[in-house]
């Protein structure tokens, strides 16, 4: 286990001189790909997140299909929650369901320890699995405590997360209760998974971007700085994402991010203003322009790679590949970006 | 007739000074009254907007509740596609549904010009009500053409906007055929509004924000310029309003706004570095933080108030107000904002 110290990946995560660009695309295993729906086999994510063959089966087919630097576990945001027996279920059309929501310090006792070995020991054994099969280093999966707040307090996806920041603001101590213990799931989880040989880790707060920077700031920033300072000493690149973040870039960089992950709506040269030198960028074309086809993803991935330069930047969507994506037009993509002059930071 | 010339609204739309901080709330009117909930009666909200006594009510009560210093047309995004036939509807818990989406050049067909006196005659008839029995400024309402293209494209509300982007990206012809149209419909219906009596307009381009800049400025700013540049000249101010659009604020000012609306993730003094001076701003509070209760409100008002000064400011919501609010919460607001001290831009 070399930790890939030296692969393209890593060392693009330091905002070290790389060869190539790296590149690895957000729920690149999945739906889009006609080998996924082919094993898929009946059942929730859940289900075959717990079937360590299966699951890294599927997190190895988008590597061996496209080529892309890297390998994402193949895992879901609610998997710790799920594994602790809180009750959240994966509705097919809808995501995350909560059949008893979050609601009072009650359900606090619904949320012990996560004891990873015991737990979600399938994630553990997709980890050793992949570490043996894989060249290229392994993405370690993890929900932020936001985030996953948010599935469990609205119950099902939302588009305004009223109910979450209700909580937030009207019982702060119950909501520092509630990220505290879900930064100790997030953290147990991460350590985990690059115990068992990750080379990397990414912490997904993806709804992040629905909060104003003085919230964000106040009620989640700090539970999510817990998760990533504990993961520190791992001595792995972390890489912190969610869309809609413009405003919040300098706070999610302070967190504790070597990589900050964006979304397709800020373009990278303006992103890497708002983040400190040294701190590297992920991302950042819009997912809908695959689905449109070659002839969009082209000029834009083009104009992207110009915009990264300058800095630390991996290559990849500013969101997860949408399942009516056409792989060929990644497969594209990936030789573009690999074919790229570089231009290394200095 | 005035044209409200000498109001606190109409002067902060055109960042002249004022005797109190004008405000207003997107969705005052609606769901979240007990006064609405008690003479709605049954059917899709485009049935209470066909009904000129009912819409005329529904646009009153929250002016004779809160005080507020404008009133915004009770109206919908879709209403002048709908009253020339598309075949939009309101499915309850939804939204706005397309039963055959916009698919190709065969479906322009279905988008002739609007005749506002013979296709949507209630809404005129609205005005000319709200007008008469009004002592505030009446705020013109019109979708942009990019939203309402995303209605009739999409055929349901979407989360990806990924068949909108693949229409663009791939047939940009039609694309700006569609959007072109729909630009004739929105100025139609502004123009006919003012005509009509109303002393301000909005443009609703909601869904903007989903767009990375690159992409709005080809694809959706020349329609949008098309209508704010064509009711330049009826003389009222005009207020270009999206969500997410931190990034798109330069290119949404300079689309020929007087007034630009932004949601609550970007603070008020960063966009207003964002916009040229002499442009007012109008918005922010996080809509969820009203149904989170006084408590949360009040601090972040104060905040935002604070953020606003130095140049025109409409205090607003960053989006429409949610259902589930309590209508003391924005009782006590606008209670706070006309009390607050004003610093009138220089």
């Amino acid at each position: 286990m070399t930790g890939h110290r030296d692969s393209d990946f890593i060392r693009a995560c330091h905002s070290e001189p790389v060869r190539r660009i790296p590149v690895w695309f957000m729920r690149q295993a999945g739906r889009s790909l006609p080998e996924y729906r082919e094993i898929r086999g009946p059942g929730t994510i859940l289900r075959a997140i717990a079937n360590p063959d299966l699951a890294t089966e599927i997190t190895l087919q988008p590597v061996r299909r496209y080529g892309v630097d890297a390998a994402i576990l193949y895992s879901d945001i609610v998997t710790p929650v799920h594994g602790i027996g809180f009750g959240v279920f994966i509705e097919p059309g809808v995501g995350p369901v909560t059949e008893q929501p979050f609601t009072s310090a009650d359900d606090l006792k619904r949320l012990r320890p996560l004891e990873p070995e015991t737990d979600t020991p399938y994630v553990l054994e997709t980890v050793r699995n992949l570490v043996e099969e894989l060249t290229v280093p392994l993405i370690a999966f993890a929900g932020a405590p936001f985030t996953v707040a948010s599935y469990l307090i609205e119950g099902r996806p939302s588009r305004t997360y009223a109910r979450t920041k209700t909580l937030m603001h009207t019982d702060e101590k119950l909501w520092n209760q509630l990220v505290d213990r879900l930064a100790d799931l997030a953290i147990a989880s991460l350590v985990s998974q690059v115990e068992a040989g990750a080379s990397a880790l990414q912490l997904f707060d993806s709804w992040a971007g629905a909060l104003s920077p003085a919230d964000y700031e106040r009620f989640v920033m700090p539970a999510s700085q817990k998760v990533l300072s504990a993961v520190a000493s791992l001595g792995v690149p972390r890489i912190h994402f969610g869309v809609n973040t413009g405003e919040l870039l300098p706070l999610i960089a302070a967190a504790g991010a070597d990589v900050v992950g964006v979304d397709w709506r800020t373009p990278l040269d303006t992103a890497r203003t708002r983040i400190p030198s040294g701190t590297a960028l992920q991302g950042n074309l819009d997912p809908a322009l695959v689905v449109a086809g070659w002839e969009a993803t082209r000029p834009a991935a083009l104009e992207l790679l110009e915009r990264g330069s300058g800095g630390g930047h991996i290559f990849n969507l500013g969101h997860g590949v949408l399942p009516e994506s056409n792989p060929e037009v990644l497969e594209r993509l990936v030789s573009l970006v690999h074919a790229h002059p570089v231009e290394n930071p200095r």
